[in-house]
């Protein structure tokens, strides 16, 4: 039999770090099993270890609901989180620059804990780091911080978008800055993924807050008809591909394995003693689903050190699912070689006795993804051509608008990003326009398909690490860290040095 | 006696067109009397003669309630009008380019017809011209085009926001570029005064939209704290006593007197007599609004050549009216020197009996002004110094708050527009930023003291004529238009082109 990804399973593929092949009924509040995002297996660092650490302090603002409408609901305010770190600030009265994480889906301490460039540079620059989250995540949550009123229905979730959030972002900025009198002192924004988009964007839409942008693996050109909805999965195929042709076809072969064996009489008590799944749901369905997640999440974060993002990790983690899969023990056994690739990812520290594929905490906060991936991110990655390490399939518009339907009542608008942040053309349109922005992509990141990969103007340039993965320029250094990755970092030094630097020329012309 | 505005009359000082000095009362729904923009005496173009001029086509366009909202609510749409003329529209195959007017507050089809500049040079340009109407003015009302809804109360009025104007014209013109299959034509947007100030920002927040602006008389850094409150009046004082320190004098010295006179018995009739005013309401602060709104808008429109945008109007009002008052056949007779100089105002056809202080008729619709002055334009203009023609005042802020507290329920957000839009050291966060601006400001026009009057750089630049007022250079040409608008005219159409030549030159060099 012939399988195609969308007769294989009803998933979306929505994400940056969620849920990124979603069953369908996990979106359901009746019937909320069937995410899988592997929380349980994630060993966060811990909130309290961070604080001990003095990484930040953590502090509220009275934001605006709406910023864009005047009817009184959209005065109400909620509060919003930011974590701050004043260690290494040069103080107002020099004007010491200000490093801002635009936060993205989530919880802001687990990006402010995997985003050690800011802290790292703070003392070279002398500046202020600041996180802030991105309203309805982590406990920024509108309605009184209430989550079960907030994340209720379509009407309450309302007001989590993208430009809110951008809205949200200069806001805080510019009252933080008031109240440091520090209104002169310069301002760069970060972000990875999508907070990279929300960096990005911020520069070109709030030029008078932030004086440049540095965007990690922001696939701003994920959309429409951009890029190509092959691209995220083509990236993946070619990861595994790279470290060993066996390795990708035992891979793209196994699917039809693993339905096969599904229809047969007992196969699905195999398959579950094959994978050391626990004894709760099983379906061929949720198995790939659970293969699929650990293949995507290991190509984005296919770091060259060993890492505790997603998931704890070695440093090269693809190679090492391909060094299990080429495994000349296993010999024929296709489940016992993925299985070995899936403990990679999955049981690195070797603890796990069995695995749910029921799975669906989030300890990170990341639910409200679905909403914004159902309204405005409608970002078309999830196709698959013949060469695919999946199984062959075609992006499905139609498919994930149903489900928003019935899910949440409303239609997606998938061409409002482009209307507002633009994307088409891009080279043209910016080259002319805009300035400071680096877009820092890595080839091994299946998300680095919609990223800008080519310098556009003097000032808004591509850097590209053909061996670099999801936003690895923006973790803690190691002392571990290949030179290529030194190099990355050096050349985003060298630029928001400039950056700085101009800043204070124009600013010392002006009085 | 001393007198001070705010002693005098509880005015506020509002907006461009609309109800600029405009009593208190006349914003409450339950006494509409008392707006009095001097409509009845107004006699605009008509539009079926415009349309037997072929001056455009009338079409409408489907447009989302909310662009920055996902709840249902948002989905709501609404028939949003706008003109078209394709008479030497060069064609999609050509690229040929699109004009934009980006409408304001108000009837677009009084701006269509008094925007010249889009008409006469589309034969050079071979471009198509379109103006939009401004959602919630015109025709372009949401809920079904119910006015009365739509205006009911600020849960409906929520909608009207500048932000959301972008969104629209940015949907509207992406949508109309694929339609015509024009999606490579460069789009060049117009805009005067508060229509300027859209095209402005439009270029700074949609670029990949627009190529360019020209913003006329687009006071955007009239807000918060960026000029001072005092330039609007301070200007209207300088073009009077540009003409005649007489004139100024007088003018300056009539409020006292007609205080006292309205105080003593008697006093009110005898000022009714001596202004003609009809036998309705009168009282001291309505008379003085009259005067003040004469004063303003004529010094707003003191153009070289005879005129009809709000009122009929010669050549050189301004000049007229200091005639009027320094005419020595008056004498001493102070009342019949301003009822002269309000006669060229109000009364330049010569064909009014007697003039109704009460009349709050709107032929221009621009009604939801006062909406938008209550939430986001918060524009401080109605301050006076001592030098001021008004009588000394500041602005004030508090004064403003409580009225719109009382008459839609809200408080204002005077802060966000400079969030937004910035504002701030303009010049600085310009400088390495952005592209293809011209503003255009006349420096008689009141307006131009919250302008752009200096180049930021290369190509956002500022054209700044001695002797012009409000958006003079939109204006259909006339043959006696003297050679300083004809330069800067000439000036205007030699940088778009240059935008023009510039983008079919990036176009090229990507294909």
């Amino acid at each position: 039999m012939k399988i195609t990804k969308s007769s294989m399973s009803p998933f979306l593929c929505f994400s940056f770090f969620f849920l990124l092949q979603f069953p369908l009924i996990s979106f359901s509040k009746t019937t909320p099993a069937g995410a899988r995002f592997p929380s349980s297996l994630i060993t966060p660092e811990k909130v309290s270890a961070s604080a001990q650490n003095k990484l930040y302090r953590t502090k509220y603002f009275t934001q605006v609901l709406d910023h864009f409408n005047f009817y009184p609901k959209s005065y109400q305010t909620f509060q919003q989180r930011y974590l701050i770190n004043d260690t290494f600030w040069g103080g107002a009265k020099n004007n010491a620059p200000i490093f801002v994480y635009t936060g993205n889906e989530g919880n802001i301490e687990w990006f402010a804990q995997n985003t050690g460039f800011l802290y790292e540079t703070a003392p070279h620059f002398k500046s202020l780091v600041v996180f802030i989250e991105h309203r309805f995540y982590g406990k920024s949550i509108p309605y009184g911080g209430k989550k079960s009123v907030a994340y209720s229905n379509a009407t309450t979730l309302g007001y989590l978008s993208s430009t809110q959030a951008l809205a949200d972002y200069a806001s805080l900025i510019i009252d933080l800055k008031k109240n440091l009198s520090a209104t002169d002192s310069p301002v760069v924004v970060f972000g990875g993924s999508y907070g990279g988009m929300l960096a990005a964007w911020f520069r070109l839409k709030y030029p008078h807050v932030t004086i440049g942008a540095l965007a990690s693996s922001s696939p701003i050109l994920n959309f429409e008809n951009i890029t190509s909805p092959y691209s995220f999965n083509n990236i993946i195929t070619q990861d595994f591909r790279s470290e060993s042709e066996n390795c990708y076809k035992v891979i793209k072969g196994s699917w039809e394995q693993i339905e096969d064996t599904a229809d047969q009489p007992g196969g699905l008590e195999l398959l579950r003693k094959s994978f050391k799944i626990c004894k709760n749901y099983i379906s061929a369905d949720y198995l790939e689903d659970w293969l699929s997640t650990a293949y995507t999440y290991t190509a984005m974060t296919d770091y060259p050190t060993p890492s505790n993002f997603l998931s704890p990790l070695p440093a090269f983690p693809v190679k090492k699912m391909c060094e299990a899969i080429d495994d000349p023990t296993t010999g024929n056994d296709t489940f016992a070689k993925l299985y070995g690739a899936a403990n990679v990812y999955y049981n690195y520290s070797g603890t796990v006795t069995c695995f749910d594929l029921d799975d669906n905490s989030d300890p990170h906060d990341l639910g409200g993804w679905s909403w914004q991936a159902c309204t405005e991110m409608i970002m078309p990655t999830s196709g698959n051509n013949e060469d695919s390490i999946f199984p062959a399939s075609d992006w499905d518009y139609k498919h994930r608008a149903s489900a928003c339907k019935s899910i949440f009542g409303i239609k997606p608008r998938p061409l409002w990003i482009t209307t507002e942040f633009g994307g088409h053309d891009i080279e043209r349109v910016l080259k002319r326009y805009g300035s400071n922005i680096i877009f820092f992509n890595g080839l091994r990141d299946p998300w680095s398909g919609g990223g800008v990969l080519k310098n556009i103007s003097k000032s808004i340039v591509a850097i590209v690490a053909k061996e670099g993965a999801h936003h690895v320029d923006l973790r803690f250094k190691s002392s571990e860290d290949p030179e290529w990755l030194k190099d990355v970092r050096k050349q985003e030094i060298k630029i928001i040095a400039k950056w700085i630097s101009q800043y204070y020329h124009d600013l010392a012309q002006l009085f």
